[in-house]
C-alpha cells in the first residue's frame, strides 16, 4: 500500500508531501514527476532535491510529445502580473492533470493511493484543478482499486504554505518560476503568486527572486 | 469540432468508427492508436489500414514504458480457450483505458468528442470497460470541453459486429489476436471471442483463423 504522491517540485506538492509524510513512513510513500518538455525543467530538479531530502523513491515519467499548445511548453511568452484568469489562461496545458494521474495510476497497484497538491487557487483558471474534476477521477480510479486524494482541493495557497512549513517541508528547495531560469523571476504569475502566499501565510519566504519587488506592485494592480 | 475515435484496430473500434462515420463527414472524424509495447503489435497496422480505407486521419501515440505487467505486454503467457473472466485476468493493464482516453483529450480541442468502442462483454473482465467508468470519464473530459462517447457500451459484441457490418466497417482488416502472429491463432481468448461473435451476429466470418474448429470446443467447454 503506497501513497503514490505527484511531486512537480513546486510549494503545493511539496507540501503535499510532506503532509503525507506526516501520517506514512517514508517506505510506504512515492514520488512521481513528468518530464513533459515544459519551459520550467528546473522544477524537475527542485522535485528530485525534495524526495531526496525525506529519502524517499522518485521517479520521472517522459511524457513528452503527449501535450502540447501552451506557454509553459514554448507555444508563446510567459504572461508577467498578477496570477488572475485572463493573465494565465496561456499557460492552460489542455489534458495535463488528467494525463499526469493517469499515468501515476497506471505506475500503482491495486490498494495504492494517488495524492495530488491542487488548491482552491487554482479553480478559477485551471479547470482540472478543481474538486469535482478530483472527485470524479476518484470514481474512475477506482477501476484499478486506486484511491485519489486532494487533501488541499480547498485549501487557498497561503493556507497550503501554512500546513506544509507546519509538516516540515523543504520550502526552499521548491521552484515555482515559469521561466526556467537560474533563480526565480520574480514577476511571472507563479513568482508573483509565491510571493504573495508566503506574505499571507506570515511564513518566511526563502526564495532569492531576480526581482524581489515586483510582486507587490502586481499584487496591487491585480486587485 | 472532430470526432476522435480511438482505434485498436480490432472490431469494436473499427465498428465505432463506421458508426461515427455514418452521421460525420470523414473530414470531422480523426483516428488515434496507441503504441504500448504491445505483443500483438499486428493490431497498429490493421489500424492504419482501416484508417486509410475511410481516408480520415491517424495518428499513433507512443505509449511505451507507462503501462507494464500484463501478458499482453510479455510479463506471461496469452491464455488460450474462452473469453471468460478467470481465464483473461492475465490480459488486464492496469490504467490502460485511462491512460488511452487521456491521451486521446490531450490532443483534443475544446468542442471535440472521444469515441471509444467498449462493449458490454468486456465488463466482468475488464473495469475499465464499465459505463461507470466512462460516465465518471466524461465528467472529468468535460475540464477539457471534451465530451466522451462510448455508444455500445451497452451492446454485446455480436450486436457490436453486426451494427459495425451494417455501418460498413471494413472487418476483414481487423486484428483481434493476442498472439501477434501472420495469421489469427484461432486458439487465444480473443480469437475464441471473435469467431464465436460473428456467428452469433449471424455475419459471415472473413478471418482466416490457424485452427479454424478450436473456437466451437472451448466456446462449448466455457458454458
Amino acid at each position: 500500500m503506497t501513497h503514490i504522491v505527484v511531486l512537480s517540485g513546486g510549494l503545493d506538492s511539496t507540501s503535499a508531501l510532506a503532509h503525507t509524510l506526516t501520517s506514512k513512513p517514508p517506505a510506504e510513500v512515492a514520488a512521481v514527476s513528468f518530464d513533459y518538455g515544459q519551459r520550467h525543467r528546473r522544477e524537475l530538479d527542485a522535485a528530485a532535491a525534495v524526495a531526496a531530502y525525506h529519502g524517499i523513491s522518485h521517479r520521472v515519467l517522459d511524457m513528452t510529445g503527449l501535450l502540447s499548445g501552451s506557454a509553459l511548453l514554448g507555444a508563446s511568452e510567459v504572461p508577467e502580473g498578477h496570477y488572475a484568469e485572463d493573465n494565465m489562461a496561456a499557460t492552460v496545458v489542455q489534458g495535463r492533470n488528467l494525463l499526469f494521474a493517469a499515468a501515476a495510476i497506471a505506475t500503482a497497484r491495486p490498494g495504492d493511493s494517488l495524492v495530488v497538491g491542487v488548491h482552491a487557487g487554482d479553480h478559477p483558471i485551471y479547470a482540472d484543478c478543481r474538486p469535482g474534476f478530483w472527485f470524479h477521477l476518484n470514481e474512475v480510479a477506482a477501476a484499478y482499486g486506486v484511491e485519489v486524494l486532494a487533501p488541499f482541493v480547498e485549501l487557498t495557497k497561503a493556507q497550503v504554505i501554512a500546513t506544509g512549513s507546519g509538516a516540515g517541508a523543504p520550502l526552499s528547495l521548491t521552484w515555482s518560476c515559469y521561466q526556467g531560469g537560474e533563480l526565480h523571476c520574480g514577476r511571472c504569475g507563479t513568482c508573483v503568486e509565491r510571493a504573495e502566499a508566503f506574505d499571507l501565510a506570515g511564513v518566511v519566504d526563502p526564495t532569492t527572486y531576480q526581482d524581489s519587488e515586483f510582486w507587490r506592485t502586481a499584487v496591487a494592480a491585480g486587485r
